[in-house]
This record gives C-alpha cells, sequence and structure tokens, in this order.
C-alpha cells in the first residue's frame, strides 16, 4: 500500500453535540453550525450522534412518531445544501419515517447530490423497542469521493459480528452516530463503549468514528467519549470528554474531534508479512455452534 | 442474579512470566515457582503464558518439535502436581505433539485430576505455520470447582467470532495464554492486544484472564500488557507491565496479577431492564453477507 499519507488523506470530523429533545429546529441549526465549523477547519466527512434532529428521551410513541421524518424530509434536505455547500460527506442519524408507516431509529449518509444511503438501527436500547422497529438489512458502503464509507448506530456497534459485514464488504471508515447514555466508569478508564469502538477498528483494520451526544434530557445524562480510532485501533482522535453518573464529577460537553485519515490505509488488512486480519478467519469454523445457536 | 460476591468469588491469577526457548527444564521452575506464589496468595485458578515449557521463537521446525511433548507427558504431571498440592486449576500453553503425529501450539487446563482439556490453536500467527498445524476445534469450556471455565490462544482473541462460541456456551472465565509481540504502543495508550481483550470481556459479559510473556528471545520482545478484565469490561487486575518496540522506554517484566472474580456474574447477560448481549443479536442477520464472505 502506497503511505503517502498527505496526499490521500480527508479530514474526518466527529461532532459531540449538546442535542434537547422535541427541538428538531434548534437541533438542526446546532447541528448546522457544528457542520460549518468542521468544515471551515477543513473537514471533508462530517459525523453526528444518533437522532441529531429529534432527540432521544421521548415520553410516548406518539411523541417520537411526531419527531420523525422522511428520508427526503426536512433534515436531508438540510444536510444536503450544508453538503453542497461546503462538499462534504454527512453522517447523521434521525427518527425516520418509513414509507410503510414504521418509525425507525435511522442514520443517513447525505453527500452534495442529496442522500445516499439510509440505515436503520438493527440492535435496539431498552425503550427503544417501544418507539421504533428495528431494521432488518446491513449495513450500507457508500462510495463517496472520500472513500467507503459505513454507517451504524449505537449499541449496533457492540455486535462484532454486525460490525465485520460492512468491514468484510470493503468499508474505509465506519460512522456510528451514537447516544450512549451515561454509566459508571472508573475514574482512570475510558468508557468501555469507547474501548469498543477502538476494537472494532483493530479488528477490522479500519477508521471508526463514533459520534455522541451530550446535554442531559429528561434526567438522561450521556457518556460523552466520543472517538476516531485509526485501524490499528488507536485513537487518532479523542477521547471526547467524558460523562458520568451520579458521583462521578466529570461531564460530557460540546466537543468536535478532527483527524486526518487515509482512508486507503484501510484497504491493507495485513498485520505483518503472513497475516491479515480479514483472511486469516476461519468462518467454516464460526459458523457450527453459532448456527445452532440462532436456532435458539 | 446473587451479588453476593465475597462468598462466591475465587481468586485468580495470572503469571506474566520469564521464557526462554529450548530450556523447558526451567521454564517449567519459572511457572511452577509463579503457581506456588499464586496459590499461597489464596488463587484458585492459575493462567500462564502461551507455549511455557519450550518457548517460542523456534529457528527452526526441528528445534519446535524437539520442545513438543503429549497432552500426558512431564508439563502435564508437573501441572497435575502442582494443581492437586494447591487445589488449584492452572491454564497454559504448551507444544502439543498430537497422537496424529502433528504438532500444535496448544493449551491445557489441568486440576488435580489431570488434564480436563486441550485445545489447539487455530488461528496461528506469523512464523507459527511454520512450525504448528493449526487446530479445527472449537474452543472448550470446562466445568471446573470454581466455574466454567474455556482457553484459547493469543491471536484466536482478536476474532470475535471465536470469542462468541465459548461465551455462547456458557464460558464464565475465558483463559488466554498468549506470547504477544512487542508492538508499537503510544505512550499513554495501552496495547490494542490489552484492549481486545476488554472487549471480548465486554462483549460477551464474562470475565477474560490474558496472560502474556517478558524476557526477550533471540531478538523478540514481549508487548507484556497481561490483564484480568471483568464482566463490564474495565481491568479487575492490570494491565501488567507494558514493553515496546525500539524508541519506548518501557520493558514488561515478570508480574503477577491477583483478581477476585465471582464468576457468576458472568452467567448474566443482562446490561439494562431489557438488554442482554447475547439474547440482543440476530444471527439470523449475521449469516447473510459472513456466509458468502466464508466462500472466498
Amino acid at each position: 500500500m502506497p503511505s503517502d499519507v498527505s496526499a490521500a488523506s480527508v479530514r474526518v470530523a466527529v461532532s459531540q453535540l449538546a442535542i434537547s429533545v422535541g427541538e428538531p429546529e434548534r437541533n438542526r441549526a446546532a447541528a448546522a453550525a457544528a457542520v460549518t465549523e468542521a468544515a471551515g477547519r477543513g473537514a471533508g466527512i462530517v459525523v453526528l450522534p444518533e437522532l441529531t434532529p429529534s432527540g432521544y428521551v421521548f415520553n410516548s410513541a406518539a411523541e417520537a412518531r411526531s419527531l420523525g421524518e422522511t428520508a427526503d424530509g426536512t433534515t436531508a434536505a438540510d444536510w444536503t445544501g450544508l453538503a453542497a455547500a461546503h462538499d462534504i460527506v454527512i453522517i447523521g442519524g434521525f427518527a425516520e419515517l418509513g414509507d410503510d408507516g414504521n418509525l425507525y431509529n435511522s442514520a443517513m449518509l447525505v453527500d452534495a447530490t442529496g442522500p445516499r444511503a439510509v440505515y436503520r438501527k438493527a440492535h435496539l436500547w431498552d425503550a427503544e423497542a417501544d418507539f421504533f422497529i428495528p431494521g432488518d438489512a446491513e449495513p450500507p458502503v457508500v462510495d463517496t469521493r472520500y472513500g467507503r464509507i459505513a454507517l451504524m448506530i449505537c449499541y449496533d456497534v457492540e455486535f462484532p459480528e454486525w460490525v465485520r459485514l460492512p468491514a468484510l464488504a470493503g468499508a474505509e471508515l465506519l460512522a456510528v452516530p451514537t447516544n450512549w447514555p451515561a454509566e459508571r466508569v472508573p475514574a482512570a478508564e475510558r468508557p468501555m463503549v469507547t474501548v469498543n469502538v477502538q476494537a472494532a477498528a483493530f479488528a477490522n483494520r479500519m477508521y471508526v468514528a463514533a459520534a455522541c451526544r451530550c446535554a442531559d434530557e429528561r434526567g438522561v445524562a450521556w457518556v460523552g467519549g466520543s472517538i476516531i480510532a485509526g485501524p490499528d485501533g488507536y485513537p487518532l482522535a479523542g477521547p471526547a470528554s467524558v460523562g458520568g453518573v451520579a458521583g462521578d464529577e466529570r461531564t460530557a460537553s460540546t466537543d468536535l474531534l478532527i483527524a486526518d485519515c487515509d482512508l486507503a490505509q484501510a484497504r491493507n488488512k495485513a498485520t505483518g508479512p503472513r497475516n491479515d486480519v480479514h483472511a486469516d478467519r476461519r468462518p467454516e469454523l464460526y459458523r457450527l455452534r453459532s448456527e445452532l445457536a440462532g436456532q435458539g
């Protein structure tokens, strides 16, 4: 692989954003400001949190639905305008009102031409199942002018089998909009959700950029810890500020992570002269018991 | 789940050991000393590195074979004696001369009754393929007096699909003898091999105890970074001392990690009132593209 990083690199930005449930105009304005700042700093790719326009802590299914929008709705138009203005790619989450009438916890990838892909979260966390239908489709991998970008959402990335699919399909950067609720994080530690993102990058030698949120919402705090991990798993930017549960003095706050990434490096899965993290897999062995487990 | 940790816990020890290739008697003595020290400190389970009696950096296949022994050989007898003397469980790696005449990079779990299980490394690293035949059998899960213990070796644990198999089969503790070669580790970071062990624990809510080695061997240094991770992924002990490549001032050295583990905690895969890291898997979706990849 060529290692001329500077020539081939793209600047990736991750926005750890303050979001308020039920205030889509305010949230879209905050996202637009973050995207504009990132673009001004030279970013070609910007990752926003899960459910950016709607917020997360819904009081009811009716409230969640009232904040839903179609994949060609206001947010899509907004982000397409930003993408066109700055010639960038934006990945962010939104509450998707599907053609089938269902509400999904989705993310879209938008460039100057409009939405290029929509992904529906397949692994729902906690009360999300009261508001959303889980998706059944694999994470898309989108050829963009900056490289091949896949997307999945929050809890999805905690299933290494799910991460494998876009990685094996050639994703160079996995963008992960998240809303990680605050949890106990030992004082000297990174949140395990952040560590897990590093491991996802390491296992697949691909870049992973996870954008969490901040600003408490109806009593729920967020862990923050957004990160851009390189294909060796080490952070290129972040972890961003981390918030804790009661007793933890830390607070997640707004943050903008920036890292220059040579996405082509992620095409090389070699970890040594005779090893390759994908070629060394032995899927014929993995199927035995996992298939049985699938019947359970 | 009962949460009376003190009543149910077992003390787990991980020995980051100095090993010398081609000196099995010296290596067995070093391992015996570490096991005895661990038992004296109350350990019920002791994890030793990969290829403990033989060492790792072989000059030739003939040398590797000359250091091979059967699963009921000298090391098995040695460890059985130690297990019986201290009423403990020992997991460690050795070069196995199989009944089929092949040499395997194996690990065994031994208790007072003798070897309970032998596992043959399925994912070989670098020059290992010149010396060893890869195993084809899933990591065993052994019911011991202290809980259900699985074993795999070094590079194996970098394949999350492989880790899933014993986890789904009910492993409460995954013991991982390793020989992690030194690699570039940024000054403020843990080695990614260590971070990956944390993520393996986190993804499956099980304990993972990885024992690396130290003492340069024919120009090869070791990263160290042995760890005992709890089912939430955070370290209960370690990481042990970390060594680096040229330019890194750190050196991995002998270390003994100790942590009290309530292995029954690993039976509970719940991460919240409505989530469970195993029940939330969607294996029917994971098979689609991964099966195609398996044909490649």
